[in-house]
């Protein structure tokens, strides 16, 4: 599950990152860079969907993003072993 | 690119979540939750190859991981307009 500031949003991470490391160090060819969160969670669940279910109504329910500032992205698949 | 910590490793963040917000709030069927960081970076490059292998050697010169404690996976593509 990918948390990342809404498109359009400012993302004050990256811009810094950007700016004050990368440009710096001479990468100019480097455009943008925006910053967002990895939750890789493991599931136990009868199928793919309804473990992506279960994560995206944890993520509400917890209020584990922000869904003014936040978009999620959950993808889901087995579990890599 | 994404810079998770490393397989075998700790991850005292994924460890927090999971036992105090997550499993706190009665969701067993969570199994374990890995934390790593996302990065988007957007690179003028000739291909994709060599888009990822330039994010590849600005991570490793600027030091945006550590490689002793973390793993980096870089996946380039179009950008997404």
């Amino acid at each position: 599950m990918i948390i990342s500031n809404k498109k359009g949003a400012r993302d004050p991470e990256g811009e810094t990152i950007l700016r004050d490391l990368v440009h710096k160090s001479g990468y100019g060819e480097i455009k943008s860079i925006r910053a967002g969160k990895l939750l890789s969670v493991t599931v136990e669940a009868e199928d793919a969907q309804s473990a992506a279910r279960l994560v995206r109504k944890m993520c509400d329910d917890l209020r584990i993003y922000n869904p003014a500032a936040h978009s999620i992205a959950v993808e889901a698949g087995r579990p890599s072993a």
